[in-house]
């Protein structure tokens, strides 16, 4: 404890990374991160961006780098974005920003991700599925895995799916995104050996619409899917996270 | 007018009969039978079995039979067959009697079906779809369609329906029951030209059961099917039956 | 193949036309573009305008003209329509547009529409219906069907639909939209001997608003209809497109 | 007070009268019998069948007879209403018992029912309306009230409508029963000029079962209906008394 | 015929007073005016604000006041009620503007409203409620009824209520509107023998906002209310309108 | 722990006593009983009879005895009370037994119930409620403290609740169980200074049944009630047990 | 009265106060203020933000401290606030503003809150479960009691809520507010003896977002929980009050 | 295929085993059995028995055993697993029969379970959630997992589970069934590093009954889980089971 303090004191720790090491979190304006997040189960607190101003999103982004050397947000505006970009240019000029929809991952360069040698196939159904996916990849690319991107093999066109059948049968886990009737994940997992993970995207119209019919129908699905909630690419990607690390802790 | 009374004072025509001549409905202790719906949809009205009595279901099939030759009965339950069977054998017992799950068909002699040179294809997922499908197909039968009936082809078992793509795409018309997700209509109307009707069947449980996850995934499906209500066999049966007339027509 | 790539190189055919070719989808900015969507069901891929840019919507007009000779956009803003009508006038100056409500179709010249001896009746219930109405119209007349527009008919005064109802058991299908309470479809399937699509259709406010009650009572009708989901003029119109083909076929 | 206890001890008065009287109900081991209802609102309490013993229903109905000089049953069983017609052989011989469906009227020869210069109309679309419509009715009697009863007028058949009209129009207010679909009071008020109440019934399967879709439908009708609950014959019929009250008192 | 198109020629009659006699409606480019509504009902169409420009609720609002004399505004919003007002002031100079939150009503001169001898109490339980009982409120002035309008006496403070209840019980009919819990029409119906008509409004937040608590509170409620759509301020008024002629009619 | 296992050795102490003194629980073939929910939270576990069969519930109640000199059994069957009554009249001859509706409390001559100064008004609107309220009452009764129970006052009677008032006011906490449209914990608590806690009831049918509206009128009130769940009377009973400690501790 | 009146007469009484006096609360431009509800309830009446204009909340605000003494403001805009405190710096400008989130206390010198010797806690699962706890904090501050807040100690992280179950356990009434989920208040009520009020706070997307699962959660908890509506801190502050009151008079 | 037909003919393979080889499944009068299952997804198809009779339920055990040489059965009633141990007896009397709840696994004395090093912790809050997590256990069984089943760890008592944190630690993957609010998984998934799969049960009673509460609570949960539908032990056991052997695949 004393020589934390006396670390803050002479500036080789700052009251942010102390705050971390004593309690778990650092508490700011813009709310609270949870930089244990990481410790109890391995993957970092995201940075949400709905509902929060563009200044939030950067203070939270920064105590992110400051204690755990990377920054995970989601759901980012266009001008969330922007506003971060511009602002980590000033404070973090080394980090290396990796954008996928509104999904943005910053790296400061002491962060090593660990590599693990397993493969995690996400697979979509169309474009409107992709941001949801982008969420997923980078929650996987963070934790060091490798990821085997398959788009747009929507069941409307069956072909596609069955051309792409040899990438989607070798990866370990598979992450599943599709959103109006959301039957992909259910074809897909009648063709693979492997656990897949369905994600209902809230697209479409109508009756069922938002998501709804995607979520009903993985949760009835017939050949056996664990589900997310509607667009929730982060969790599915937590989850195959978790998966990997205990395929890659059984290699060793 | 009077030629009617007079047929009914001599015997010629029952009550019954001269009563659906005249109004078009014949109404009884068992309530009304609409004999006039075969002439104004082209669809005899069917004998629904929920909430109806064993007697009431043989006096309406046996007033069908008088005025229309033949009786269309749905969703009897064992002990309503075994009524109506036993009935039949004394009241018409020259009838026709074919059953398929709980939809029974009875036909009198004197009944000619018409025949029209259309094929109604109608394919199930599993065995719980079927006595939907038996539903549909006795109303195709009943209006002198051929059916091509094509079970268990869920997409758990993505080859069984390419195995039958040649049949399938054979069809004029396709009727696709699927319970559960209810991804059957979707995969297969990516795959054929012509026109789909998904029915949703009752089958599963928990969130999306009771057909409601089947008949969202349908009115959601990108692969642009129509779609009649949850187990409504007759209602999609119905609907083949008056594209295949309007086939028909343009064929002769 | 080789023959493909000498005409890019010697450009006889535009990148997009090859890939469309080779793959059956072309990938740009914007999204993927099937191509293919017209071989498998006979029917365009749409370009639907919600949560796309002006420019996006403008690059996939312009993908879709260049492989199929003509673009189908729908559920398009006004903004969305100036943009495109500006860009279309420089990049294809020669091609027709016509616009319903938020529904948009452009042709070039070189398109040459089938023309098929099949009726499609088009019928609303009041002002609102209009939109979805027009949906449904613009894919049956990219299909070569005629097209007998219905308006004004709504239940609350039966007297107009009585007028129209030669018109209306003319038509070889009938599309049908209505909203708030949906009653439409019912009545005038009731009176026709045609098959009858039901489209409910998003007016209305307070419970069952948005389309809720027109598509229960559609779904619930005893007059037999196949339904939709709400607002969905375009797979009405491409449901209708279907049997109208098979009808044709017939007539052959 | 002293007159009222005098007249209980001379056995001239009931205890329950006197208690009812004096609170304006009585309790039984089958519960309360609202009899100051009748003051407070002019309509009796009913005595609700479901969830009730045959004995319990027995007992609240004596006491009807003994305090009001009339009972009004609904939704009893056969079970029910058998032992209530046994039991009131022995405890009131003397009255007169009316039943419909499963609603029950029972009036001793003391009951003078008023007589009202109205007309309600009652309609239904098909059998299954049968009973909600006997609930209602049963009310507007007791309140002597004219009934004019006018089934089987469904939407499916709309000429059936149009015969009726006449009699629809004479009518000075509407009760109008729809299960299903529930389109009928939307088209009946499209086609009067009287206030009419819908009642959804509970009729249908799949979505919008139970009578959801009608309610939902009705609630939306642009044909300015007011309505009850689903199968609230009881209430719609008490409705139809309080507006004839107000009719008749105009009347004088 | 002829002498209608004579009016015409000679500009005693507008091209829009004539297309309304001939065929009972206008149609303009703000979609169509049903000026025959008022002959079969007895109500005018309402000119309902929402999704409307205000272009399209001037010109609408100007054919109603040609063709029968005034108009009927709901659900306008401030804009358009300042473009609407802008607008009359040169088209309809003499005209009467009455405005109520976002209600208004325009009457010309030649507009000779009925008298009627009714009163309608429209009672409100805070002020949340004004606007839909305002939309009441000018249906009823617009028939000729008397309007009593009791407001803020909403449950929490019961005693109100008891102070108004004298007037709540000389009015003849009853509309009694309330959001959130929506409790007050069925206190007031237990406290008058005259028939009431309960309109949800939807206030409130979280589970059942929006009006849903309201509208099922007040078709569950046991003092036989009948019930309109939530924020049917125009449906309860125009089923007041049509009892209140029934009582009226009663009186002559 | 030695002393423990000597007791039970010398059969001082039964083996489910000492299960319970050791892990706060005994596990039988009925299931676990927790003996400890007493120490945690002041209120015994409660054992819920549906889905048990009556030898389940006499062993729970049989252990709770043993260990907790009480039980309290909520929602059982008549089948399931007489099998109880008939067990304990051997096993615990001494027990006393109270029966309210589907509720039974059974104390043993060394129960010693705490008494606490409070008094918890519990209110019903009707019949109905009737169980509802008996469930909470049994719970406060056990725990000690004063009920007041005021039956038949619902809001379609308005007077009778501000006859009550007096008693209603003067009770320390309220519990108000109400079904249907659940208006009355809204009425009371407009006139009360005290907490009242609103307990939907399951009654009514159509749309809002089975406690819905109820419930959500209950969390709309305007008159700052806290909510149970439909037919949590046990709950409810919990809830006022707490707040009556706190008071009563503060009154020392 | 006359004293009234003469007071309004020399000034030494405001016609506000005078009104507040008579009627029991003051009808002004930007509607009703109840003025009564501190008697009635003891708690103030809110001046709920959502759907007024800024001029309102500040008419309303400055009618309640010329009455009452304080306002208390709840869900307030920026916009609202800024005006608010603008407006007050002219018209009170002795008055005290405090302000939590988007819920803003304000009180003049003159107003003496009471003093209880009673302690809420109100504890948080995480950031944005604060703005609901504010609003019940302020509530509870209002009303005089001590608070205790305990923010940050969501079921994710399990450790944090044991660290603080002596602050908990302390406490003589608690309300939980949490988002998502909704687990806090169900695992804090099994930790402590003392009556938990469960906050769900409208956090979360897809799936049971809005709160509508934190909803359904706690009122199904088996931790005996009494529950106010989502987001609903205003109710859950004044239940405090209203238990506080009691036991604080107990306390005397 | 010679070869096959052969063996048959000599009576070495039965037919239904010969059919198993060539299509992939048996089809009897019970229905279809998919023996291919087992090949295509690692997992059997079980053999669920609502909605079959027990005739049924036999054959297709009997079909399972002799093409795969076990059964697993799901949601039998008591008289099916009577009939089913009965004809056993007679026609696998060598097989030995494993019970839980519910679910029954057969295993004739040639199937050899495969033996994975990989441990499956099942955790289950309450009595209610046993069967559910039997049908669980016994699909990690049948693949030849190790399960560890750690039971009554709600979180009412929450020292039960910190107690039990090492052995919940330990496992490689944790299903864990809660029903009511269903917050156990959250707790659980925020103490350990390894997937979590929660699985919601129907149990509990009023809003959110039957799962709901619990399946939406799980989908909102913040720490990370991935959910399967309500009661669906079948399918958490089977994404185990492939967890499992993708952890067990990289330790070879």
């Amino acid at each position: 404890m004393r020589e934390l303090l006396e670390a803050v004191a002479n500036g080789s720790l700052s009251p942010a990374e102390a705050e971390a090491e004593l309690v778990g979190y650092v508490t700011g304006d813009a709310g609270r991160f949870d930089t244990a997040r990481q410790q109890r189960r391995g993957i970092p607190e995201g940075i949400f961006g709905v509902g929060k101003s563009a200044e939030q999103v950067v203070e939270l982004a920064e105590t992110a780098l400051e204690t755990t050397d990377r920054a995970l947000c989601t759901r980012l505006s266009e001008h969330q974005i922007e506003a971060l970009e511009s602002a980590l240019a000033d404070s973090f000029p080394n980090a290396t920003i990796e954008r996928r929809s509104s999904t943005v991952h910053v790296r400061s360069p002491e962060y090593e991700p660990p590599s693990l040698d397993v493969t995690v196939g996400i697979a979509t159904g169309g474009t409107a599925d992709g941001p949801v996916a982008d969420e997923a990849e980078l929650v996987c690319l963070d934790a060091g895995l490798d990821v085997d991107r398959v788009d747009d093999v929507g069941v409307a066109a069956l072909d596609r799916i069955l051309d792409q059948l040899d990438r989607l049968r070798e990866a370990d886990v598979l992450i599943v995104c599709a959103g109006r009737e959301g039957a992909l994940p259910t074809v897909v997992a009648g063709l693979v050996n492997t656990p897949v993970i369905g994600v209902p995207v809230s697209s479409g119209y109508g009756f069922g619409a938002d998501g709804e019919a995607a979520l009903a129908g993985m949760l009835q699905s017939c050949t056996m899917l664990s589900v997310v909630n509607i667009d929730a690419g982060f969790v599915a990607g937590s989850q195959a996270v978790l998966i990997a690390r205990a395929i890659d802790g059984a290699r060793d």
